[in-house]
């Protein structure tokens, strides 16, 4: 099965990516974790995602699930599904330099009556070679948009 | 590793449920297809859901994914990513029967800029032991709230 054509100019980013990241946000204490994403072509015209990360000790804290679209080769479109209580709807832009691929999303949100609000999620990844990097600005709970996530990954196998 | 307490009383939804469905709309022609939906326990306090479907020549036709919460016994909260361009959001309630579990939400929508627009979606499952039937209502491109999908799954493996 070979990619899709309207998203052939995203495989840099298809593969299993995993590396350390450190998480910080205005209303909470600073906390590192390891990272995992998947960039999955399912031979469709989007990459489905999954992330999954993990404490020193090992134990699951976060995941979240999603799809991102490209209705051209440097525009993209990100929708993802938060158990926190947050679905995220996106667009943004792909863009390919001589040596790095960067796309970039600014998305909204809605969330679950239960859920703490984060009212918008932007999200940067940069591929070079075998290294992702990976940042998160966030919205949440009355703060303005604040970096949240750092990561740097590496593709596995 | 023992499902988590809060969601305890959806493990008879838990597992991979496979089956027929059908699919109509005042704006398409009526479809069939080969339905799967998977519930995984992932020790957290919400499920992971993945559905995939097929048509009758055994092509992909459309997946889905997301996480199913439970703020309450009798309350669900539903978060959906949708690579047609939706994310949803929605609440619900769990009831249990004598003889089967329903569980019910009610959801919004965001919609990426290319994609075509849904208001709403309303699912209903029901689990009667190795049974599971899925209906999915949906408001989307000027149509109320109408119904779109049935299916029919028994539980796998």
């Amino acid at each position: 099965m070979s990619i899709h054509p309207a998203i052939a100019h995203l495989s840099p980013l298809v593969g299993t990516w995993r590396g350390e990241g450190h998480g910080e946000y205005p209303t909470i204490e600073s906390f590192d974790y390891t990272d995992q994403w998947e960039f999955i072509d399912v031979g469709k015209p989007f990459l489905y995602f999954i992330e999954r990360t993990w404490n020193a000790e090992g134990s699951p804290m976060h995941t979240e699930t999603g799809y991102i679209r490209a209705p051209s080769p440097d525009t993209l479109e990100i929708i993802a599904a938060i158990p926190t209580g947050q679905s995220e709807m996106g667009a943004g832009s792909c863009t390919a330099f001589e040596d790095s691929l960067v796309l970039t999303t600014d998305a909204a949100v809605l969330n679950t009556p239960t859920a703490k609000h984060v009212d918008q999620i932007v999200r940067r990844y940069e591929v070079r070679g075998d290294e992702l990097t990976y940042v998160m600005d966030m919205s949440a709970v009355g703060e303005g948009l604040t970096l949240h996530l750092t990561a740097r990954l590496t593709r596995q196998g």
